[in-house]
């Protein structure tokens, strides 16, 4: 990438709440950014100045791994200085709002706020009371953005567009933000999606969203170009939403068999951390067609073009 | 600020354990470097070198989230290296004593500690010890000076002065390291105080700290020129100590009616974390003579200042 | 140190799963490597650039705080860009395998996993299937290399040489990856070591591993140059294998009398945490021929080093 003058971002982010009603121009450059950003990772030193003295506040406010390094690792590549915090040890459980806490972290001159939160709409709650920038982390079964442009990212880059392409996403629809975020997302580039699961966890309003439900495992997967396999909660089995973990897997269950009786190849993606042996098996997983650790880098790199966008800088790799 | 050889500290500050028997000229020196480490903060790159190759650990044995995140904001800020940990997940609960703790923390050359500790004089007992710089994050009932100079800053920055002022400091006296920090602190400085809160919350030698109680919350705002509300331990209801929350909100309440009725303005100022509703109402805390989320501001300036001072480097903006 | 050629390490590391079976010319690289980070560590700023651009993640799978803080230490000192976390917060719970953690981990381009688990051979099973470099941070009952080889150092920096030297562990020798590691690196160094302990907490295969048991303290102190006191888990109590605190110290405590009855001075090592009063008496491990703080500054200095052989970059001081 040059740092001459078209080298500046097009789309001014100034949050990233969501993918419900973005245009398919940020996505594009946010795609594109991120590809920019994975040849930095590639580098022998994959470090670039461009957050240097932004200030990025990780609040995780529900349990998280792999999305909180991964925002961490794209903060500290980029040179930004981060604080993090899980819920537990926050003044949270002192009962203070949580209007009050991120009043206090923007009072303390933090630019960038990195929020997850099992309330469905806690982002967004934010950004419309605070000055700081908000990128949400998966907020309750609302939106997963930065998941869905991975996702899209490495769909991208496996096929070479996004545009007619034919995305089925499988299992727990009704309770997934990634879900949702990857519908919004891959309409707004074009391409066609329907959704697969059990009735019991296919929302009511799900032909609203733009998706076509269907009920037959082996007729989406005939359908489709790619396939995004849903982590599925086990404590669905216990609130009686599915029968029994065996019997998800044979029914909705992503195996070597079912993609063998296929006559093409198929895209596998999976957003993680994943029941092996039940939404997905091992053989699958681990397979020729799997992306699966594909999208875990290109997470890193999306986060850090959402960042680099939001922040507003113009020049980001020296 | 110059980097002139009129730049050096006056004060070299050994640590901070307290603001009992500090001088009028080492405040005063603390206050006039966190006013320059505002400016730091309001630099679009708020960064400075001042501490490079230092290393801060920061032990919080109680939970925090403000506290904690000031004085860590204030050391990337300055460039220093941190670490940081809270009880759980530390040796302490394999039983282990504070003082091989960070005496395991001082053979590791770490330059300062940053300690909350539920214990009073758990940061005097460190200090005593090892050959560390001790900051005092809060311990016990004992002080918080921290949070002692970040109101005194805010006062000064707000009012022009602290000479002279009258200030009432509003709640849980008995139980509190942030009034005994301030009530120290601004008579030092040349202020008055004085101290209201039911009888029960009341230590009795609040005499010989040199603050005047008062039981008529009205007649303690009429008397001042500020006021600074200490949040309430909801514990204290089921301990008996106070009747309950309402008619504490009534009889202590910093409510809109009461600051309506009196004749003039005063500054409201509150450590956080707020309980709305109980000791302030919302209207109050988000009212026009608030200076709360300056507080919150101050805090990272006034942590930059006693770090600097403590780490006894000479030039500290670059 | 120069920084011509002659400098390049000898020894590649891939990984430091554990001593056994490392051969001499590595043990001894890596020692003459941490003499020279501790050069470092007393310079006025204790950092060099040496891991720039290199991340690590310190995965804690069991409680830890001081070689937690070892590690991002000497991390930090080496300007790395570190991410750390420990298990509870982790996907773990989530019930996903410990692989598909760090498989994760490893398509976010992490360089080096130092990780610490319950589980002995945790750190093999990682490095067997994944391309970062692993650190072993102590797994179960198996090994504690780096603390293995901190034991060495400060022996070979107390004494001159390992060479000959006489060296007793004494405590519970079955359940310690300490004196496990410290068996197979002395021995590889040419040292002698005898083990001491209760026969119910002294493995049966002690002899395999080339070191002799005695199960009479005195008789083992009168043969040792220096004594390896290894922390008492509190639990043997529960569990029978020891018959009561007061009766352990009393047979297999190090305490001042014990030590004014030789005829000769002996070095005092222990691994940290201790149990004051238990394995260890306080004025022996705050006495004179104690080493225990050198023990901990020279952690930091060895895991510089090994995290300087293990990243293969040639040179690591500027």
């Amino acid at each position: 990438m040059t740092n001459s003058t078209e080298a500046k971002p097009i789309v001014k982010l100034n949050h990233l709440l969501g993918l419900d009603g973005i245009s398919r121009e940020a996505i594009t450059e946010i795609l594109d950014s991120a590809d920019t950003f994975l040849g930095v990772l590639e580098r022998p030193i994959p470090k670039v100045p461009s957050l240097r003295g932004v200030t990025v506040a990780n609040f995780f406010f529900e349990n998280s791994t792999r999305t909180k390094i991964s925002f961490e690792l794209a903060e500290k590549r980029m040179s930004a200085d981060t604080i993090s915090f899980a819920t537990s040890g926050s003044s949270v459980s002192k009962g203070e709002t949580l209007l009050d806490t991120v009043r206090n972290i923007e009072a303390m001159k933090i630019d960038v706020v990195v929020i997850r939160h099992s309330a469905s709409g806690a982002p967004r709650f934010l950004a419309d009371r605070i000055e700081s920038a908000v990128i949400n982390a998966g907020d309750g079964q609302h939106e997963h953005p930065t998941q869905g442009l991975l996702d899209m990212m490495t769909l991208r880059r496996k096929v070479g567009r996004l545009e007619g392409l034919n995305v089925l996403i499988l299992g727990d629809i009704a309770h997934s933000r990634v879900a949702r975020s990857n519908i919004h997302g891959l309409l707004a580039m074009g391409a066609n999606v329907k959704v697969c699961g059990p009735a019991t966890l296919m929302p009511r309003d799900i032909e609203t969203l733009g998706a076509e439900p269907i009920f037959d495992l082996d007729e989406g997967l005939e359908w489709c170009d790619a396939v995004n396999v849903l982590r599925l909660q086990l404590e669905r089995q216990k609130s009686g939403e599915i029968p029994s973990l065996r019997e998800y897997n044979r029914t909705f269950g992503l195996t070597r068999a079912r993609l063998e009786r296929l006559t093409k190849e198929i895209v596998v993606m999976h957003p993680g951390p994943m029941n092996r042996g039940v939404e997905i098996d091992s053989d699958v997983a681990d397979g020729p067609y799997s992306v699966i650790l594909n999208q875990v880098t290109h997470g890193v790199a999306v986060r850090m073009a959402v960042l680099y966008l939001i922040s507003g800088r113009e020049r980001f790799v020296e």
